[in-house]
């Protein structure tokens, strides 16, 4: 199965693919945007997004594609993020001066930076892609901080293990397709929705669910596109299509401008 | 009065300082971490974070930090955010085959590079450092978009300006002290609160203020550090500090494991 990812090879979606779908083939794709063009086209058959990590929080602009574009989540998996310190073969800790990565690695990495004061932080856009940077530079002096599966795909050699600060880091990634099909044994439900700007209007949204003794396991909200400081909400709740998860949408669209249900799957 | 900021000088946020705080002296911070440092140590009198753009969304980090760091939001300001091309003097768009930034302003401003496919975007960690790095290195065939800020810092002729795709493109700031004082007028209130995990939990804490008629203007969830799938909740709602919002806040108080206050100040 081709899978779409957003990132180069070596980025921790393509440890996704490789650990949670063992010989799919990924589509590297530069954009997000890209990656669901990619299932339009019919060029890959799934696509496997991030969309929360447990320290650094949600991927916005996932959330924003799940809502504009015709795809359904099919399943949900949670990777822990292993950061590791990597340089090109033969380069030895002592011979490091600037450490490359994207800044979010580098802001979960920080009491390694303590405990070696020497190394100079650099911010770049991705993790797999400066682990690409050092090795094709044939960068002596400088590392990266990367997954594992970036040491594997070009080459170059673990310096330091799990680097991260906290081991509590998870990354959430769901796998969407075009086919709106709910998998067996589906017990959980995404959807998203946009209220009119009126004071309670959260609150009579929420009470469709409590109500009916749902449990929503998140709640995400994200700028109208055009209309500033009005929201879109998205919501996780634990019911696959059953006769209390259909009422509660139905009562949902009652009071909403709109309901999309983004996908049906079994919670990970 | 001295204003701590997170970035670059040039920068949207000293953007906003020049604008909302005319002859205050901005002092640059490299991380924002480090802004709040300087409140602590009286370095700077106040901070000014960008929280929120109307576009890409909240700023998560400047959310966690107002959780943990003994501050207080005394005001809110609203940026328009305008993008601009600027490049070294007497360099024309015909010259130009690079342009840097900020990955979410190279996305905010699709258009442009789509009228121009000769241009390549190149993501960079920052919208000033940008400009700073071209006119530092002397690039002639490299352009940077940033604030029209950058260039009066850094001398950079303005090629273009108004890039932005959607000019609904606004940017939430919040002025930070160390001083527990709500202004005069102060007619709005941010608080964050966490919940025990059960079904219902945020339902409930919502009903505080929907039972009082009380308005609210944003929710964010964020994660819980230490407890994955476990959240913070943000919310901001029409209130000073006056007796319905604190009945809210102590009813808000029996059902959740913390709340606190994060600001009282005037609605920009």
């Amino acid at each position: 199965m081709k899978v779409a990812i957003q990132g180069e090879l070596g980025s921790f979606s393509d440890e996704a693919a490789q650990t949670f779908l063992p010989g799919c083939k990924v589509v590297p794709c530069a954009v997000s945007a890209e990656v669901f063009d990619k299932l339009d086209s019919a060029a890959a058959a799934a696509a496997l997004i991030p969309i929360e990590n447990s320290l650094a929080g949600s991927v916005a602009e996932h959330y924003d594609l799940l809502l504009v574009r015709e795809v359904f989540i099919q399943r949900e998996f949670r990777l822990r993020i292993r950061h590791n310190l990597m340089a090109a073969r033969g380069a030895r800790l002592a011979d490091i001066k600037d450490v490359l990565s994207h800044p979010v690695a580098l802001a979960q990495c920080r009491d390694f930076f303590r405990k070696h004061p020497r190394l100079r932080a650099v911010p770049f856009y991705d993790t797999a892609g400066s682990v690409k940077h050092i090795m094709e530079g044939k960068l002596r002096d400088a590392a990266a901080i990367a997954g594992k599966q970036a040491a594997h795909v070009y080459g170059a050699s673990i310096l330091v293990k799990g680097l991260e600060d906290d081991k509590q880091n998870f990354t959430r990634f769901f796998l969407v397709r075009k086919q709106k099909r709910a998998l067996p044994r589906a017990n959980k439900t995404s959807v998203a929705f946009s209220l009119r700007n009126v004071p309670g209007a959260l609150f009579k949204a929420l009470s469709v669910f409590s109500l009916r003794d749902i449990n929503l396991t998140k709640i995400e909200s994200r700028p109208l596109r055009g209309r500033p400081w009005e929201y879109v909400f998205y919501v996780d709740f634990l019911r696959g299509d059953d006769e209390p998860a259909r009422n509660a949408l139905h009562h949902l669209a009652e009071i909403s401008d709109f309901v999309k249900v983004l996908g049906i799957y079994p919670a990970a």
